[in-house]
């Protein structure tokens, strides 16, 4: 269940563009011109700090009118509201929104903005440029979205990169790593809930095999992970529980600084339980000493029309606070607003 | 360009639904219970073998206008006529066609018949199947269809098999087959123009070094075949022949009785010279001792509304005789006049 909330009554595309864009006019730096900018910190020595053109309400007000708007609408709904204020303005709203705002809160405005698609492909190709640890991306995105949502990011992704996404998560990981994310982020798969039990039990075995000859990197491992129905990965699984006495993931842990390993957990964690996964990781990234704004945001942003009534439920009962308060005591600002605003704080 | 001819003014598809039925109905075997097959062959006894009931050309004049109708209709068309077929007789279409046609003109009738991306995953899961000469009919798939095409085969298979077939195809092989088949059935590739000059030379450098050292399966070489846009495999093939002196076939020619190379050489020539591939093709299931009807049927069934006219074209120049003729040469009786209509023999 989505966190979103959108209010009974929404404005008119047009209108929503119009308050948008009046935000941003509202704001002296609006012209970015090194002239309007000089000219700003000039008028700063002779103005008041209260004067009302500086005042941080006031500031505070346009970027509160953006999280108003935006944070409480639909993605069908913030489709509309760019192409309109696109054909009003002859700009494109992203572009503005990214003159305007800065740091967590930009990025967090931004990714919300885009198309669900459009951000995953955004999100993705972004992890093909980073450090290894960005293959959670991409393994993020190929296991909790559903077949056809990642065929669209697929599709956003050739529009937008003029490449494939599988060809771009090839090129840039290599070894065991390439084995596992090339098929996860090529798979489409069956989305019924089906199950063979004789298929559940013998792939079962196959990674009990596998696994106990520490052979993690198998290549049955990675065909029963990346191609079987969520479903049927999921009887497998059962299986091996009820055969061998542990849950998989629990067989898994044997070596502690095996990246390949974790992800290999991750994989299956975001494959069954998704919510757990997520809970898993917002806990990680408020936790650790210095937020991981990035983590939180891409949960944020990707979740809140998707389950993050489920994921706020998880983390609610994992950690004994909710996921409200302890967002709170960790981020500050428009920042701090935007996300509380997308997993349902408040009003809408 | 397609060989399909289809007449300037078509019958609206409940006439065409009519005419087929009118012609399985004028065949006495179309209520195929035991009874009425006994009732047959004592008619049978009892007439005259002129009898206009039992005459060949009756036979024929059913058949003969089955392939007036569904030869000359394009996909589009076909669907319609299913799709009326259905509601007036409440019956399947397919199955009908199926009861009263036999052997390899049933199956040239049924796989035309069939929508072009229920069809490819029809042969899919039959090659499937199949031993490993079927990996042909998987690339074939993967590699001749256009990327959005290939993903509709992927969807009518999630719709007819209840699997998807990225996991078929992982599950029937092994080795090198498998790592090569499932990314080729698994990928979207990007389908601009657009080519990468800097990447197309050292990607032919790799090719260069793996083929030198008969690394042929390497991981780096299903990359680039598998995920590559085909105007980019084509542009590090042309850079490979420039800069060691060979197409990159001839240097995949080294042992002779390897399948695994075959099948690589058949993917590239697949991927960069379709109409080359198939008069291939053609060429051998036709001139092989005893006709290879299968590969005959599924290149024309699955060509003759895509690029058979290039394909024609092709064959021709190859082999000094046209298609046409060779197909007459080597085939008989009502499958002949279908692959021959397909082909675009005659008038619509």
């Amino acid at each position: 269940m989505a966190s979103l909330k959108v209010p009974a009554s929404v404005p008119p595309p047009y209108e929503d563009a119009e308050q948008l864009h009046k935000a941003f006019e509202g704001d002296p730096l609006h012209d970015e011109s090194i002239l309007s900018f000089r000219y700003f910190f000039l008028l700063r020595l002779f103005v008041d700090s209260s004067d009302v053109l500086f005042d941080a309400d006031r500031w505070g007000t346009n970027e509160g009118l953006i999280i108003s708007i935006l944070a409480h609408r639909n993605a069908a709904q913030r489709n509309l509201i760019r192409k309109v204020y696109a054909e009003a303005y002859g700009q494109d709203l992203l572009k503005d929104l990214d003159k305007e705002l800065s740091s967590d809160f930009e990025r967090a405005v931004l990714l919300w903005t885009l198309d669900p698609a459009e951000r995953d492909a955004y999100l993705a190709n972004e992890a093909t440029k980073r450090f290894s640890s960005s293959n959670w991306v991409l393994m993020e995105i190929a296991c909790s979205r559903s077949s056809h949502d990642l065929f669209k990011v697929r599709q956003a992704y050739h529009a937008r990169y003029k490449k494939s996404l599988e060809e771009d998560v090839a090129y840039h990981t290599t070894g065991d790593f390439r084995k596992l994310l090339v098929p996860l982020v090529s798979a489409f798969r069956y989305e019924g809930e089906e199950v063979n039990t004789i298929l559940a039990k013998s792939e079962a075995k196959i990674l009990h095999e596998k696994i106990s000859a520490k052979a993690y990197s198998d290549e049955e491992i990675i065909r029963i992970l990346t191609t079987r129905s969520k479903a049927q990965v999921n009887a497998t699984l059962n299986h091996y529980n009820n055969a061998f006495g542990n849950a998989i993931n629990k067989n898994l842990k044997e070596e502690a600084d095996n990246d390949f390993l974790k992800l290999l957990r991750a994989t299956i964690k975001c494959l069954t339980y998704p919510e757990k996964y997520f809970e898993k990781l917002l806990r990680l990234s408020i936790k650790k000493l210095g937020t991981d704004e990035r983590a939180l945001t891409r949960v944020v942003t990707t979740r809140a029309e998707v389950d993050m009534e489920r994921i706020k439920e998880e983390y609610h009962r994992r950690n004994s606070v909710t996921l409200d308060r302890d967002i709170a005591g960790d981020t500050s600002g428009d920042y701090e607003r935007m996300l509380l605003a997308l997993i349902g704080h408040g009003d809408a």
